[in-house]
């Protein structure tokens, strides 16, 4: 039987106490998400492949809720700031909140219809995803981006979509701002 | 179909911007969950039927997650710290997640079987609540404790076992200090 625990979730750093997983995503590992294949050499070549992102998760199979962080760090590949891939759930009823602890950002989200919204994350804000949602978070700030995200145990991931097809829109800095634009790679 | 939002929590305050619901619990609301009604009509009597709790929610029928945050008041009835009624799910396999903004407390639960455990309620701690464990959150400390709560939308709530039985626990001031004591009243 699964007992009660305390799990301590730093804001400032993402780390989570105890956890029962975690995985990186480097720059390379987001080869096909962002925008501009070329720029993302360069910037391996320049900066080295570093992490874009980190998740960590606090999650039991016989438990149906699970949650956790993501830690992304700041900066840009081509114009756009750092992303994560973005995915659908597998499974349609499942929905997802992200509560921001520290940083800054922006939630991409894109329905199956291809309506496109964006909410804000900044600390203090939850932000929630209704099913059928597909989201991406992006790090338009200057330091790292930490949120605890609360989703079904079995919601399960689906990345293919945004990988084969992209999302409608990009966030790229300009006159440095976070701006939205048209993905020109939509299929 | 549901919309993506952002939800503004204040976690000094317990606000929740936009929410979808609340109420609120009065002492007299909690008779026959605090162990001592006559302390709890002593309490009535001196400092009026002030509210104990109260609950903001952010739920959408057709997402299977809804949050929402809890700010449960400060005080003492009979020696016993502010309550909640304190719940198993009606669903066997739903949990949830109390993720800590302001106070202290602890959370004191028990499992079908009568094991008791109990969990550090702070800032920054989010408490992992199993399936078919009930969970009453106790503030033990000198101000307002507020959590954030993550729960699958239909998990459902069963008040009458403990309601009838009580549980197995109290926590109650002893030399200034929450102490778990046994329940006289636990049938």
């Amino acid at each position: 039987m699964l007992l009660p625990e305390g799990v301590a979730i730093d804001g400032a750093t993402g780390t989570v106490t105890p956890s029962t997983g975690r995985y990186e995503k480097r720059l390379s590992d987001l080869r096909g998400f962002f925008h501009d294949d070329a720029a993302l050499d360069r910037a391996i070549a320049t900066d080295g492949d570093r992490v874009a992102y980190e998740v960590i998760d606090y999650r039991h199979e016989d438990s149906d809720l699970s949650f956790g962080t993501t830690i992304m760090m700041p900066g840009t590949v081509g114009g756009e700031y750092i992303i994560t891939r973005g995915h659908f759930h597998l499974r349609k009823e499942c929905g997802e909140a992200y509560y921001t602890q520290s940083g800054e950002g922006l939630l991409l989200l894109e329905s199956r219809d291809g309506e496109v919204k964006t909410v804000e994350m900044k600390p203090g804000v939850c932000a929630f995803i209704p099913p059928e949602w597909a989201h991406r978070s992006i790090n338009t700030g200057k330091d790292k981006l930490v949120f605890v995200w609360f989703c079904a145990t079995d919601a399960g991931h689906d990345y293919g979509i945004i990988k084969d097809r992209g999302m409608r829109k990009l966030v790229v800095e300009r006159n440095g701002k976070p701006t939205l634009v048209d993905n020109p790679n939509h299929a």
